[in-house]
């Protein structure tokens, strides 16, 4: 029987691992990308502290070994589920269960000319792009003439304050106050303004409110000015607009919104708001029971009548659960809903500083940062790029340096 | 005294150190990137073994501890002797001496067009750009429905069989022969076939015979076809063409002739037939005593009555020269000429096979291997990147695996 599976992310590249033992399926995993990204270590990509290559795995590689899984570089660009067929744009695949993984991207609700002064962080090219508009800022900075084009080159907005936005706005403090500190002469990069602005009331919402509290008292020792219940109404090149006031800085992190992968709409199926296929209990579509979404493309009801959160555990246990459901099917045993374990959530702000929930557990500072740092290094895939990434924490923390503060040309040409 | 250095290459950067811990000069270094690049292990980038940023490290922050130094990020586009200026692109810059360090670039004997068919290696952005072609040539023969496209993908031509060319088709022979073996399902990728192609009659031509020999049957023995006395006389998108035959191959690689950056145009002086600047014994410009030329940029006459080779060594010890030529002056001590202390060459082939020579002594293998791999970590700028490479030679070398195998796109938007 073939399995395709859409997407090498976190939940494709589970539910691959999981059928690959299994000699009853053929399996096909599609990505447009060659690599599986570890994508919550993307923000230190994006400031300098990490390489690309340390949290990015060839997919081919990491399924190697399994003989049955077969793995093909490739966009899809629709989907007939009448004739059992995914049309890529290299060619046409049939399948006999198909798992649709392609995760998310950004999401400027409408305003989608704001990407180009605000890039947003979920792929590797985006963190590329965000580490060479901070590097090149300060660069710009040391050469202004005119003290305000100099002090909007060293003002930096981060829109968004979940998860992704405190890392970011934390690492930009950290780097301005740091490791940047005696690089430069006619700047002083101490002076380095960060901007954290967010809509809701307070930093890190899916957290308890205690945390969030915790985190803008971190936030803000860290030197971060975090600006709540503050609605952006424009972003251009120049800034962006509040409703009470503008901000003058040349370089703007766009981490507040989501959408599902266009993917999504490459199939005739119930979405929800958002853009996200609704699914069954057995994440299956309706009315469509060998046609499974999973992770940040699927809205899965949780048992308090939410969708489950976008986040990697999601995806890996549905990726786990789906590979299981098939094999079922073939061996006629009926279909169990999937339930998803909550192991809890963490999210980082600085050296030592981090917030952690485990059901009624919340963590914060120090211990909950070295939580942080284990569990990221244990589910980074590959242990090359677990030495890799460790020792880099190690040497930037007591250095206080980051060795990946690179711009290369987007240009390979040698031109002139 | 203000000195301006272009290019914080080996010599710029040489130079600024040993000017910068003197304070009666005044140091402003110019480059139009951000690192400094160790030339000497590209190779390795562009076959994926290592990072782009494991080997460039920000030229301001080699420099941060010597307050007298200044690094600019900017592009020279002329020199005005007369005046003792020169023009950037940003903005205009005065010196009482002024140092050219800005290298060599390819060159295709008047073919430029064929830079698009077969890019050079001499950037870290050619270097990424032939990672990416080498990784998606792998992909497209997987994909490949028609044999003879197929066996087009899955032949590489290495044009030039100095050290680069060398070692780059070593390089892509173990790539296909160990680390891709099992990855792919449709193709065999130790079927590949590697070329390597070159004008004159021997392998390595700045060796001695012996270790040219050497080099052969190591390259042979890889599985590297070795073509001597082949001049190309086209190459497009196909592949190449020789007098006798021509070569299908989708992946072509330059590794053939070097010419100066265009700095060396930018100023009115002699030049020698390759159009480098031709320096008298003390580094100096012929009539212009405060204008220097060092390392690939200029051309100098060693005892031999040939230029020096363009190597780093000669433009490290022409960096320390210059730098102390400068103080001596400063010092009103007379000008001493510069003398090059040539400590050898090597160029590594594969798995513990290299040539070296010092003098009168020539290895080659398992030895000359190793002295190759010290000696490059030895002279890696930064203790991070010497300590993340030795632990990714190690692991490649039980592991037969590179861990920099991702294709990023060139464009970071998140696009359709």
């Amino acid at each position: 029987m073939n399995v395709l599976i859409i997407g090498g992310g976190f939940g494709g590249l589970e539910a691959a691992k999981t059928l690959g033992s299994d000699p009853r399926v053929s399996v096909t995993l599609i990505d447009r990308k060659n690599f599986h990204l570890f994508q919550p270590l993307l923000y230190q990509v994006a400031t300098a502290g990490l390489s690309p290559a340390d949290i990015a795995v060839p997919i081919r590689s990491i399924l190697a070994k399994y003989d049955n899984v077969e793995v093909v570089l490739d966009q899809v660009l629709r989907i007939d589920a009448e004739k059992n067929q995914v049309i890529g744009q290299e060619r046409t695949y049939s399948y006999d269960s198909l798992l649709l993984a392609a995760g998310a991207t950004h999401s400027y609700f409408g305003n989608e000319t704001w990407e180009e002064f605000a890039p947003g962080l979920k792929t590797l090219e985006q963190a590329t792009e965000i580490r060479r508009r901070v590097l090149l800022a300060y660069e710009a900075a040391e050469k202004a003439q005119d003290p305000i084009e100099q002090k909007a080159w060293l003002t930096f907005a981060v829109i968004g304050a979940g998860p992704t936005g405190v890392e970011l706005a934390g690492s930009l403090a950290e780097l301005a106050h740091a490791t940047l500190a005696k690089d430069f002469r006619k700047i002083r990069s101490k002076e380095t303004t960060v901007y954290l602005i967010e809509g809701g009331d307070r930093v890190l919402p899916s957290f308890h409110p205690d945390l969030s509290a915790k985190a803008l008292k971190d936030l803000s020792s860290m030197g971060v000015k975090v600006l709540l219940s503050a609605k952006v109404q424009n972003v251009d090149a120049g800034g962006l607009t509040l409703p009470d006031r503008s901000i003058q800085a040349k370089t703007l992190l766009w981490a507040a919104g989501v959408r599902p992968s266009r993917l999504a709409e490459s199939i005739t199926a119930p979405r929800d708001r958002v853009g996200r296929l609704i699914v069954k209990d057995d994440c299956s579509l309706p009315g469509l029971p060998n046609i499974f979404a999973i992770g940040d493309l699927a809205a899965f009801t949780g048992t308090d009548g939410k969708p489950l959160p976008g986040v990697a555990p999601v995806a890996v246990q549905q990726g786990a659960y789906v590979a299981h459901t098939i094999l079922n099917d073939l061996s006629q045993k009926p279909r169990n809903p999937f339930h998803y374990f909550d192991k809890g959530s963490m999210a980082t702000i600085g050296r030592r500083r981090a917030v952690l929930e485990v059901g009624a557990l919340r963590l914060s500072g120090a211990i909950a940062w070295l939580g942080w740092l284990f569990v990221h290094l244990l589910y980074l895939v590959g242990f090359k790029n677990r030495v890799t990434v460790l020792f880099s924490w190690i040497w930037s923390y007591f250095t206080y340096r980051r060795e990946s503060r690179i711009i290369p040309d987007r240009e390979w040409r040698m031109g002139k």
